[in-house]
């Protein structure tokens, strides 16, 4: 709606800021990420043309590339996996843009070489000096990362009006909440918070970014907004594969700190936040914390909290092999792979409104979603049979797949009759609009070039979410996490999780 | 929602009451309203299976039928107009039901000759003496049919416990207050007022009966059903047909007799009525007065009102003359074909909301549709630009045809910028559900058996309804009526309306 790239600061979370020309230095350049998803999104940003034109991007690994191989490599990354198809004439001047440097993250000697190509690149591509260092890498990596860069003179105070320096750093931030708290003064020794951007790509979905403009830009759901008229709210992110190759991780890892404690919290901040004054980095991160801040800490897991581990069971027809039979899995595995929480928003807006969460891997459906639950209608008038009360209307915001939103309302069935049945008000991205979803990496990426923080996550935000996950943490050492309930592969999760909501006289939605 | 056939007094609006065993007497039973629409409508009940099961029409009117005539009309207009095919199995039985009398409305004897008919139906059939009479018949001869019926004892006292006599009565009820008053009062010397049905078929549609479920049924409507939220009201009723054959009577109404007083007014009272504690026909009909009551009196008809005529134009492509040049239409005719209409309801809930009303002959499209358009969103965050407006949220009832409702939300359009769009959540009937919708009048009749009044107009009603439009009549009278303006045939109407709604900053929604 906003034509004017204007300097007004309300505008800053609009993406409406400018992308500054500079260097994109991705640390694991060589690697699957890199590949699949950061130049692929790199170059939909060049062929929509909203890249700066003075641009570079340098990947820099263990991998022993030449620009050429590097510009190869780029190019099978985008054939197989750009939302884009390559241009072939566009292609060989943007490929220009594309160089590689091997080097070891130990070594200084590699990062001196670092900062001499990268001054070559910047006379090269006519780029002044400004830096964005993606850091794909194992979070153990980190410190040696920031240090080296630190040591060798490639990271711009942050107050330097000339060039700026950003370090994007990917989840996970740490473990627990004394992992994260290391990791964050680690950077923050070298770096100012307004340096750092922690990449939650879920912060950069269409859908997700929806959430606010869903909540904001129509004047019917801010009143209803409210522990008034909303029973409750479920946040549901479903998979319907198994942990597939990534048990090394995933075994360290579980559920809840794979999924609650970054996409599922940031969708419950979003979605809980009071209203902010701007869409400006501060504003919306100031009022996601203090939803962060007002989560009721889980004090009695038994109560609040389900975890559980997938079985064997189905996955498109074929037989699926339960957790503890997958590869690189510990045979008497704990981890959970599945986990359900009920939990509070303590605040005026929400006051005794539950927010069930769950999250799982080997799920009947791939499918996260917000569903907003409003209150029951009053038993009178057509809601006079408390046997056969009407459904409430319940507001759906699918974040994936099949995109889109809808609200369910009782109508009249046709008939002579008054009867009511619920119907859904539907609404989809992709019936509607012929422009693809850009990935979520190209809003981010373009952010992160621009200075605008807003979609990631600040030091306090982080440090709040793992609070209370680490309280959960705490307390299933504390209980013992020796047994947890198993669910059947292709299910929607233990008869436990079922428990949990249906002991409130309530169900959990499930997209059929 | 409500299985139960209970005598609970909060289900009687609910069409949950029995219709009784009783005899149809359709007055002008040959007629055109009778072949199209009560006979049909009297088969589909039989078909579904919710005639009472001791039932007979009588046809009577001056046309010379004999009974097996008359069942062959009727197979006729069941044939052309029906919903539900003809079951040629079913109607063999079925067609034994079906009688006619042949007599004059003037005539004594006719009315004697009804009565002995009306006994050798009742033991034929076994009717326990129960009538109902369709007033299908100019107003002119209301006085007479229901003295004459009183004369020759066809009218039982209200009270009476053994058998009921009904009188539905078509509009229209008076031309003014005052002939209005006037028809209300020979009612009233013969009948109770519960014996009276005044049947506006609107109040039968599907999409009508709605307007309440949806406003009740719903518990997200409610607490935004208010000045605080809404903007305004749109009410359109847009023929795409010219006058046609009605000219004759069509002189004498125009636009605002022929469908404000009745229709829209109707729709405008249910779109603002108070919830009702429960749907019977008082307390329905109660608030429903309120509403009227609430009126604002027009005043200044040149500030609130246009009336004008169609002018020649298109009509499905083919060229059409102006209302003047229509058959048994004055050439020099004054009537207003179109009329739109602001006012307000002036109570607490509705304090400063307009609501535009509209109706017309030869429009752009046959359309009935009321939109509540919400209030702006306050211009922050999302909708800063002021020559770029956020458009607001708007719910729309399409009332014919393609019935349904949609809701038009704000959404983020894809892209790495946050633009918004607005969007329609849209939901129809015929795609959703399997079962055709009765025909308006399938429940009306039903109504009346079963002696459910809440979808008849009351007299208290129709005469509040009749005094805020007299006043107009009045203020145009005053005003002279000798010019109006004119609008193409098969355009959206005059421009002096578009000025009426634009003054106020707002546009008239139509349909795409």
């Amino acid at each position: 709606m906003l034509e004017t790239a204007s300097h007004d600061p309300r505008l800053v979370g609009l993406g409406e800021t400018q992308a500054e020309p500079c260097t994109l230095v991705i640390f694991g350049g060589g690697g699957d990420l890199a590949k699949r998803k950061l130049l692929p999104a790199v170059y939909n940003l060049a062929l929509d043309g909203v890249l700066p034109k003075n641009f570079a991007v340098l990947g820099f690994g263990r991998r022993d590339l030449s620009d050429t191989q590097y510009r190869s490599f780029a190019c099978e990354g985008i054939d197989q996996f750009s939302r884009q198809a390559l241009d072939a004439k566009h292609w060989s001047d943007y490929e220009q843009s594309l160089f590689f440097l091997q080097g070891d993250f130990d070594d200084a000697k590699a990062f001196a070489a670092l900062k001499t190509r990268l001054t070559e690149i910047d006379s090269a591509r006519g780029v002044p000096g400004n830096r964005v260092f993606y850091f794909s890498i194992p979070p153990a990596l980190i410190e040696t990362c920031i240090t080296q860069l630190k040591a060798a003179g490639l990271i711009r105070p942050p107050g330097d009006s000339q060039h700026f320096s950003r370090v994007i750093v990917e989840k996970p931030i740490g473990r627990d909440l004394e992992s994260a708290r290391r990791i964050n003064a680690t950077l923050a020794q070298v770096l100012d918070e307004r340096q750092i951007f922690r990449i939650d790509h879920y912060l950069g979905k269409e859908t997700v970014q929806n959430i606010l403009v869903m909540r904001f830009g129509n004047s019917i759901l801010e009143p209803l907004w409210n522990q008034k008229y909303i029973d409750h709210v479920q946040i549901t992110v479903a998979e319907a594969e198994g942990v597939g190759t990534r048990a090394g991780y995933y075994e360290q890892a579980g559920a809840l700190r794979d999924m609650v404690q970054n996409h599922i919290l940031q969708l419950l901040s979003l979605t809980a936040m009071e209203p902010p004054w701007a869409i400006t980095s501060d504003i919306v991160r100031d009022n996601k914390l203090a939803v962060l801040n007002c989560l009721r800490p889980v004090e009695d897991c038994t109560q609040c909290v389900v975890r559980a581990q997938y079985a064997a069971g189905k996955y498109q027809d074929n037989d699926v092999p339960g957790y503890r039979r997958e590869e690189n899995v510990e045979p008497d595995s704990t981890t959970e792979t599945y986990v359900a929480i009920k939990t509070f928003v303590d605040n005026w807006r929400w006051a005794g409104v539950p927010f069930y969460l769950r999250t799982g891997k080997r799920l009947a459906k791939r499918a996260s979603e917000i569903t907003v639950q409003f209150k029951d209608v009053p038993p009178i008038l057509f809601n006079l049979d408390p046997k056969n009360p009407i459904e409430p209307n319940m507001l759906t915001l699918r974040i994936q797949p099949d995109e889109g939103f809808s609200l369910r309302v009782a109508t009249k069935m046709p008939g002579t009759k008054v009867r009511l049945r619920p119907v859904k008000m539907d609404f989809q991205y992709d019936t509607a609009f012929e422009d693809q979803s850009p990935e979520a990496y190209e809003r981010l990426l373009l952010d992160v070039m621009a200075g605008d923080a807003t979609l990631f996550m600040r030091r306090d935000e982080v440090e709040a979410s793992w609070t209370w996950i680490t309280n959960i943490l705490q307390a299933w050492e504390n209980n013992g996490t020796r047994w947890l309930p198993e669910y059947v592969g292709g299910s929607w999760g233990p008869v436990e999780a079922d428990r949990l909501i249906e002991a409130d006289g309530r169900k959990w939605h499930t997209r059929s």
